[in-house]
């Protein structure tokens, strides 16, 4: 029934101090699982690799629980079933699920999603169409609130989230800026996405060229990567901005507390907010709206869509890694290629 | 037509650097001015003193403009009208307005509010029912959205502010915990005012008692105070928890950047708010609403209400600095007694 024999699994062999590093992580050869009555065997193509990952790899129980020390990792994958005991399931069906990132994986069923690879590339349900996308359009829309003339700036601005962000910012007629950590994924923003301006954080001149990207201030402010990036947007927000607090990346490495100048007095007398959210907890059941829209969009060419794809189960911690290290221009999947 | 013909003026000589002290104010004497077609003259009965205040003593525009040197310092007043010359004031009107620290103002009418004497005492509308219970109501209910049974936390708990808000949350069926400076402040809160506990962040195991106090998390945070005593509140939120944003009065004194933990990543696991607001720009026209249901809640005896009152226009310079201190218990006003 299946073209190999040996499941190989990505294992977190320890858990990062700080940085991850290639050490952490293990492949381990095993059978194939069999599935019991209820459950199907599902062939993974391709892995999401995404920052919240980080979070898990601790021994702290945070909205989400720990990976195990020594057990196969987990996150969204994209896959076929090859194997079905459960009645809703069939061979060959396309499905999204939280899988091991592994070669196969068991799944009950119970929240297992079937993909029409007929409506969009498969691998769009790890991105545009799935996780980040909807991060980023209901991050923006519901707390940003972006109004048409308003200035939105994104940190991680070219991440998978960050790309989308600002293409739907664009849609909504904002100003858009973005900031990045190399002068190419500038140029990718502003020539292929639209964004009106991106900077370089690692240039030297980069706090000046973010006032000049700004001259209106800012009045939607997308964060992913927080730190001394986001203390910089801080000092531009206008009155009755909004801080859409996504992710802070900056910081899932750091060993120890992160300091920085306390923001809230910079909320009080601009009258902002500042909101975070898990997108998967809190809009969950609004998802069927924001993949019809995020569809129609790209159906409308006026998104666009962009990966970056490693190939072999084997590298997937290389790339989880690269998250950390700004290898990845829009989403970072791995296709599976046994 | 004045009882006196000189003017007394509180003066702001130097700006002050760090903490405010005597010497940053001086006490001016002048002629009582003589009021313009469409300009009334006001003997000051009550000031206001406000920590929002010492914002203004910098030169540096924020919300609103700074003091200037050598000039009257303003703020709210409750007085009398003993001279018009605007038709819709006549000697004898109590009114409140934006003032001088001074015996006498000359206002336009166009941001005066006259108060009738018959509803409540003159001087509640310093306190209770105005800015700061109105800092408290909209504060609280607006952002905070306290829900029966959910613990709310509130430092600065024995200020003009905080009193009320810890009033409120109890009407509204929540455990309410205080934050204060001292024992005292404490046992009025719990003996007097029904808060379900209080703690001294001056006490050497403050940390663990917070911690004791709010046995279920903290739903709703009313932020008075920032710095320190925040980042031990934020250790504790929950799920859904909004932080309401009122006053920082721990960084109001410091001559440098305040530095601490960043916070915004506790705000993404926890899917939290935090919202800053000022409530004359942000609540302005829905003053009658809530000054209302203040005025029912004080009526239904569900509501105490604590003024620290200070005789004399000389001594609101100390008074001032006494809100960084501790000195006031509930609203701190300036009875002037010419």
């Amino acid at each position: 029934m299946c073209a190999q024999s040996i499941n190989r699994q990505i294992i977190l062999e320890s858990r990062p101090l700080g940085m991850p590093t290639l050490s952490n992580f293990k492949l381990r050869e095993s059978s194939i699982p069999e599935p019991k009555t209820g459950e199907v065997l599902i062939n993974s193509l391709y892995l999401s690799v995404d920052p919240y990952m980080r979070g898990r790899m601790n021994d702290r129980t945070s909205y989400i629980p720990p990976f195990q020390l020594n057990q196969c990792l987990t996150g969204d994958v994209v896959g076929k079933v090859v194997q079905s005991k459960n009645d809703s399931f069939k061979s060959g069906d396309i499905v999204l699920g939280r899988l091991d990132w592994a070669d196969y994986s068991i799944a009950n069923g119970n929240d297992l999603q079937k993909i029409n690879p007929n409506d969009a590339p498969i691998e769009m349900a790890l991105g545009i169409l799935g996780m980040p996308g909807m991060t980023a359009y209901f991050g923006l829309l519901d707390i940003g609130q972006p109004k048409t003339g308003e200035t939105v700036v994104v940190s991680g601005a070219a991440g998978a989230v960050g790309i989308i962000v600002g293409q739907i910012a664009k849609i909504k007629g904002c100003r858009v800026v973005g900031i990045v950590g190399s002068n190419d994924k500038a140029d990718y923003l502003t020539k292929e996405l639209g964004f009106d301006a991106a900077v370089n954080y690692k240039n030297s001149d980069y706090v000046e060229q973010l006032k000049i990207a700004c001259p209106q201030g800012v009045d939607v402010y997308f964060d992913n990567v927080g730190g001394d990036i986001t203390d910089q947007v801080m000092k531009h927000i206008n009155w009755h901005s909004r801080i859409v607090l996504c992710g802070q990346i900056s910081m899932y490495n750091l060993e120890s507390q992160d300091i920085g100048p306390r923001n809230f007095r910079n909320l009080i007398v601009k009258s902002a907010l500042a909101k975070g959210f898990i997108v998967l907890l809190d809009y969950k059941e609004r998802f069927p709206e924001g993949i019809s829209q995020m569809a129609q969009w790209i159906k409308q060419s006026k998104m666009k869509y962009k990966e970056s794809v490693v190939r072999g189960l084997e590298n997937a911690p290389k790339a989880f890694i690269g998250l950390f290290t700004g290898e990845n221009l829009g989403k970072q999947l791995v296709k599976i290629t046994n």
